[in-house]
């Protein structure tokens, strides 16, 4: 299936089925972003909950829900605290990777500094946890706060495996688990078990957002190497400058003849890079298929999210979210 | 009270009273700071936790519970998650602060760097989470996910009060509420409900740490004046290089003159600071009574605190908790 085949994005039809429930996690978020002692907490959330993010997550809690046949109101609330925690480690990401942009806007950490980032941060971590408290459910504390203990253990391993081009293809499947698939997966897990749905639904919906998120993170990470067509889309080459070790790269560096090692050592291990070398990087990827494996590799998550939804009611909500995992690997064609 | 008086100090006591329980506390810390896949977060955690803070806080969590009469284990997991968000706020306050030292060692940014910082605070929050999750105690997990959010709120508007010299007493009491009280409050709290006590007593253990807290860092920010005699203390003036609004300096611009209201202005807002300085600083304080000031507030929220405890079972635990209030300030003659 290629790009064009969906007329409309099915993140935006799904924000359609759910307009309504949209307009109560935007007022709850609102609310509960503000300060009344520390007016610099609203501005610095507000900069980049305003700037117009997809809220990708905050709608798969919602499908989720309503996919089970929820009618309460706390998925709303979970909603919210999954948008509060994305939030905040996008305000920390912005410190460690010393980002200037952010959807297309200066980050927090430019226009105020890395300390507002840092704490302001901490408060959206903490306020994501009273509201995830308010629905009383034990499975979903417990679900969430091992996601996010999940997100900062990625994170740090990504910190670590950074340059070194001994990563192997398990450390990067856990750093993306941790950075992207794990709050996916506890997004739609959360749906379920609000809606009072057993753990053969609430593992299918887990599992779903996990190879989902997973399938959407080797598709950014490709995408970096091959760019998006006509879209507006990241810099070619970005993870290479920044010496990322993404799937391409590991599979290349598994693939490498003595001389092309003797490449990735320089440019990605000891960071010295000069011109002509994210041709000749490109060049290699090419030679050994890595970006075609990475592709079909992202395509096969995808395929494990669409499966995970088969024992789920048909409908809108299904299709939406069958059509999503499709469309993340979609642009990749 | 001097502080001679105390042939051994109230939180040694303590310690011994609650020595087996906080070795399952140091138990429990060892086991969830450990991480499987970044061995990054053990390590900067045990810089730190081992670096032999006193433990105050969660020795706080287990000597309210035993008060209350408490017999499970639930309490070590509370004590346990107290630890980590102290730990966890550390860890960003000296990015936030750029401090080097921190218990008389190199501070994790300065032997890391930021990013660790930053990224293993994060784990630490989310680990904290999870522990304070597993007791089933929905009025424990209120509370410790409102005194998260109360610190942090504070920390951010300390940085926007920060070399502001309109800065309020009210507003420094909300800093440091947030910065100090705020934690002890919920680590004593904690330690009632856990132990099944009904409001009055979770209220009276969360007017106790409130006060101590209050007074405790009231002190702390007196000795950055006067220091202390005799023993390792901060170096005096530091939060005067730092422009810090604290109590004594509050006090002192209330009742300045016009003069005395331009070198506040110059050394504090502007941070334009020259030899001779702190000397005039420390002038103007005795001159307005500035210092005697902060430690008779001091010394009145230690009453408070004392006061709190009036309806708790008498005995040894309670003797200390006593004693620890009045320690705080006894330092300070």
């Amino acid at each position: 299936m290629s790009f064009d085949d969906f007329s409309r994005k099915p993140h935006d039809r799904l924000a359609e089925l759910m307009a309504k429930d949209m307009e109560g996690v935007g007022e709850l978020i609102r609310a509960r972003m503000a300060s009344r002692h520390a007016p610099r907490i609203p501005e610095v959330t507000a900069h980049l909950v305003e700037a117009g993010g997809k809220r990708l997550r905050p709608l798969l809690t919602l499908a989720s829900a309503r996919l089970c046949g929820y009618d309460g109101e706390d998925h709303l609330r979970l909603a919210a605290t999954v948008e509060f925690i994305h939030t905040a480690t996008l305000l920390h990401d912005d410190v460690v990777d010393e980002s200037g942009q952010r959807r297309g806007r200066p980050t927090a950490n430019l226009l105020w500094d890395n300390k507002s980032s840092v704490l302001v941060g901490d408060y959206l971590f903490a306020r994501a946890f009273q509201l995830m408290v308010e629905p009383g459910n034990l499975r979903v504390l417990d679900i969430l706060s091992g996601a996010a203990a999940t997100i900062a253990e990625g994170e740090v391993l990504q910190l670590t495996a950074a340059q070194d081009i001994a990563t192997t293809e398990e450390t990067y499947l856990q750093v993306i688990r941790g950075k992207t698939a794990a709050l996916f997966a506890a997004a739609c897990e959360v749906g379920g078990v609000i809606a009072g749905r057993d753990e053969t639904v609430s593992n299918a919906l887990h599992a779903y957002g996990d190879a989902l998120g997973i399938a959407f993170q080797m598709a950014d990470d490709l995408l970096d190497w091959q760019g998006e067509g006509g879209a507006i889309g990241k810099n070619v080459g970005d993870d290479f400058r920044e010496r990322k070790l993404t799937l391409p790269v590991i599979r290349a560096i598994a693939a490498a003849d003595e001389t092309e090692r003797a490449f990735w050592a320089r440019t990605i291990a000891k960071g010295q890079q000069q011109d002509g070398d994210l041709d000749e990087a490109q060049r290699i990827l090419g030679k050994h298929g890595a970006l075609d494996a990475t592709r079909r590799e992202a395509e096969g998550w995808a395929d494990k999210a669409v499966a995970s939804l088969s024992d789920l009611p048909e409908g809108e909500i299904k299709a939406c979210m069958t059509d999503l995992a499709r469309y993340v690997v979609a642009r990749l064609t």
